[in-house]
């Protein structure tokens, strides 16, 4: 499991000569045993969003016991990405595959000030927000659905339907905080979500849109998507 | 008021050739205003320490109307550095000589993984800490005293004596936190508190232990003097 800052990388997914988390943790990987190795994460993160529990397999190669792993790791990689934690997983896992469910957390920054401290770790709205008119908005979402108005475009669209069955908004530590669990996160997903969430906070639309707008199943009718600096991953279930 | 990130600077205080707050500060105000200030801040934090709610005064020139003042400065100030607030001040107030009580906080972290998100933010001691013993320990430091045993040797030695009215500590967030409330921070005092409490915390010393440091006066008996990373110039508080 991997703990990130993404404002340094060009997101999870290893890209040619671009700076990628995938990309650290392989160099770590053959640095560290010889060999390359291909590896699986649960989430593919984009450019600019962290992870506070990244999860992550892979057929190690090389001989290192794995209760040594993720020392040797975390030593091995750049100061933004951590190895928090390694053990061996039972025949047949896939970070990717064998989730079961899937948490993210969304930041908006009300103040009007500039974010210092947590610059590129939030989206700042700079005012007031109805955090009980986005919480009941979020909750109009919670179900097994067709995402067509929230995710990319470039989802397959026989391929849209995800369960959303956790969809919380809460202030927290100066931030208002989203967080949404999903079997499954389309891409642009989560950051739709949040985009048509703050259109509700900041009064632009009332707490009855995001519902229609789902229903809706048109991208077009759709705000703005959120920043990814505001989006993390949390945390991954499996069974 | 201002918040900053202290990674990148060399401290509050102007130096030639360094980039400091100080120094972000007043360009800014040169820039906006066309004219020099000379500012005093509430808290003099070292390089690498942080400001949540860093206090500034100063004789406001060029006629900008105050009420414009926060947003105007805090397009001009760099990424890292903030405006949250800016309001005309009582006749005669001075940032740091009408302080009353100034309140830092230092954060610990525990986990053995590095901090990725959280880097030059907090000290990574990398192993679990007795709270109760720490929390005892600071308790033990509350009163008025001379703290020849914390702070740099640089103070002088007739002018150590300050009152701690609080001395707090807990687990939030994933971290352990000290929070200290004083009349006044000699130089090096905070970061000396934090270093002599984490001792304890790792139970290389017992909770008494300090309170007896503080007794000897002796600065050569204390321990390594906390990293500047994990503090935090939190509040100031006035009459």
């Amino acid at each position: 499991m991997v703990e990130y800052d993404g404002r340094g990388f060009a997101g999870w997914q290893q890209q040619p000569g671009k700076r990628t988390v995938e990309g650290e943790l392989k160099r770590a990987l053959k640095e560290l045993t010889g060999h390359d190795h291909v590896v699986h994460a649960a989430g593919r993160t984009d450019a600019g969003a962290h992870a506070l529990g990244q999860v992550v397999s892979f057929d190690l190669r090389g001989g290192i016991p794995v209760r040594r792993l993720r020392a040797a790791l975390d030593s091995r990689l750049p100061e933004d990405v951590a190895a928090l934690r390694a053990e061996a997983a039972p025949e047949g896992f896939h970070a990717r595959y064998s989730a079961r469910w899937r948490r993210y957390r969304y930041r908006f920054l009300e103040r009007p000030a500039r974010p210092a401290l947590e610059r590129g770790r939030c989206w700042h709205l700079g005012r007031l927000v109805d955090v009980p008119a986005m919480r009941q908005a979020a909750q109009a979402l919670v179900g097994r659905h067709d995402w067509t108005s929230f995710c990319s475009a470039s989802e397959p669209p026989a391929g849209r339907v995800r369960e959303l069955r956790r969809a919380t908004v809460r202030r927290r530590a100066g931030m208002v905080e989203l967080e949404l669990e999903a079997d499954g996160f389309l891409r642009g997903l989560a950051r739709g979500i949040a985009g048509a969430l703050a259109e509700v906070g900041v009064g632009r639309r009332p707490p009855g849109w995001p519902a229609e707008l789902l229903r809706a199943k048109d991208r077009r009718q759709a705000p703005r998507t959120a920043p990814a600096a505001g989006l993390y991953l949390v945390d991954v279930l499996y069974d």
